[in-house]
């Protein structure tokens, strides 16, 4: 093995096993603003993975919350008008006590209210910006023929996007993909894991940035690790699920027990990442 | 065969095949005011057919989305304030547009929100109204008993009520019970698919409705074969769900599977219309 | 067998089988006002024991549907705007007409706008107030830690605030736990029922609340007894449901699957009461 300046894949690996079973340990409390579509899942698999996750959407809650919290997310999925001001509460609060916070900006491109508000919340310095390719070429100005929240773009299309943003505001992008590709506008990793099962579970994706915001409430070193190691991990659980389903129904209570007991070996033998 | 003006049963069943494959060929995107209680499920039903479901209910995105949308479901069973102007928006939007879209009165009858505003929607013409018996006995201006969201009237009961609503308003009115009565004023059909478990589910009937606007974004002939088509492929993979399950709790996954799965000859083996 | 002052343990689980199946032949309606990440497992625990739930959250509705219904629930998890106002609408019609109705001041202590609407709903009596430990400490008025909606606290460390608070406002407490204590502020009795993953599936806690109310609905002679067989019964059927389950996932059919058949010999056969 010859010194080198980029991680390699093995790095990402043991970085995801490590991070992995810090918040095993840790079992950080991770504050949820999401759409009401997808609360329940999103609070299954982070208690899953032995995080504690909370729900508090309202204002004058929110924004104490996320100070309290060890990292927030907040996902523009369903904006009813009480979280269109408590998502600025708890983006400015998050900022102000330096806590890690994951923008999700579901739908943005045609809907007028949460693509001024993804926006505005960009400056408060989001971590991490997860979406589909759609939302993140949307985010990052281009011209997105995004169809609600269903992306109609390719990964691959999103990726000069993807660096631009994470670029410009300092953050770590990721889209959404059958090949996830991962920013920090520096360094682009892809991650491979995953099934197609997840795109017909509603909030797979959605989740997958509560759980990113589990990753970087224990991250000490690298943003950009802390986002690829949920990636696999998440992918991961996702494969190991399905082999054990009979379809989208089942694949669902079966992911939450494989990420209930996901452990080192398989992270090892299964994870996809360069 | 001979002439006749009526369509057979052979027809219902072949236009229900015809129609769920053509769901799964086109993927339509279906937009989704519905209750919280039920979000989850629903979209997770309209993914298995391969629909795009999108659940877009706030104010000033709403009408927005019914006119980009294929389809709309419009169900009043949580009607916080900000949805009580989406839906108006909504209904407006997908009228002018020439969109097909669904009613669901949840629990209209005693509850004065909710009645006075599916009176209100009702004259943005539905292309389908969808309830239990109480609220269409309700809807159609009769001496309705219901109780909430369960009926305690009997489908029968209604028959007369849905005739009158279809023919009146010009919608295809549908009853869900042990045998659900479907009607456009002119014609009434039986359709007696289904489980009994499907009562003790929450949302099997909110996301019926949703699942009719998936067969309506699609249709080309008739609206009342596309609701018939609904309830017959629903009631199928119902059935179907339930000799594999062990009780309500496992029936809601096999239902899901049962759907992403259901083929031309399931439907065309257990179909039960007249 | 002697005479004897306090109610005995068989009595506590005699009483359970009966209350358990007159709520499966009364069915009762039970309103239930509680927070977008429960309400959809909340309706399939009440369906799976036959109860007829509904969620009715709105001003102008919430109180009416209080009347209505045979019990209600107020859960504090997701308080929108509009629930602030319909939480004391619902608690205030439940008083007035002599129904039961269960208090849950979910996440109180830390949390600013429930914390302050807990303590005005004890104005209006409720029946039961049932939390974790660190909830019901913060609404006797003691020093919580309270971490959110996880409790810090041990269940013990609330016992004397417990009997304090039902003492004080002539109700009975319920506290969740390995072991959970309820009180009516005279005498204090011990469930240790249940599993640990119930700790790992959100909404566990809530959906108690919506049972206990199913059974005050029903009771005729005393609300201890009703409430220590509420969590006699969901603690059973917790343990039956893990014995056949292979994580957190797909324990929960399985325990709406064991709710739905939970019959007397289990009851019986399970009950840890003292």
């Amino acid at each position: 093995m010859t010194a080198q300046a980029q991680p390699t894949t093995s790095y990402f690996v043991n970085h995801a096993i490590s991070t992995w079973n810090l918040i095993r340990s840790e079992r950080p409390l991770i504050h949820c603003i999401t759409n009401t579509v997808v609360q329940n899942f999103t609070a299954n698999v982070l208690l899953a993975t032995r995080s504690s996750p909370a729900m508090i959407d309202i204002p004058w809650e929110a924004g104490e919350f996320a100070r309290y919290a060890s990292a927030s997310l907040i996902n523009l999925g369903t904006l009813a008008p009480a979280q269109q001001i408590s998502v600025h509460e708890a983006a400015a609060s998050a900022q102000a006590h330096g806590r890690p916070w994951v923008l999700d900006p579901v739908g943005i491109g045609v809907l007028p209210v949460r693509t001024r508000i993804a926006h505005e919340l960009l400056t408060y310095h989001p971590t991490c910006v997860r979406g589909n390719a759609s939302e993140i070429i949307a985010l990052a100005g281009g011209d997105s023929s995004g169809a609600g929240v269903d992306s109609r773009e390719s990964v691959i299309a999103a990726q000069a996007y993807a660096e631009d943003l994470a670029a410009h505001h300092n953050t770590v992008v990721a889209v959404s993909g059958p090949c996830d590709v991962i920013t920090d506008g520096d360094r682009t990793i892809f991650c491979s894991n995953g099934h197609e099962w997840q795109s017909i579970v509603t909030g797979s994706g959605c989740a997958l940035g509560a759980f990113i915001a589990a990753f970087l409430a224990v991250e000490e070193t690298s943003n950009l690790a802390a986002v690829v190691a949920a990636h696999i991990c998440y992918g991961v659980a996702a494969e190991r699920a399905a082999a054990c389903s009979s379809g989208p129904g089942s694949f669902v209570p079966a992911f939450i027990d494989t990420l209930y007991s996901l452990d080192d070996d398989a992270i090892a033998a299964y994870a996809k990442v360069q």
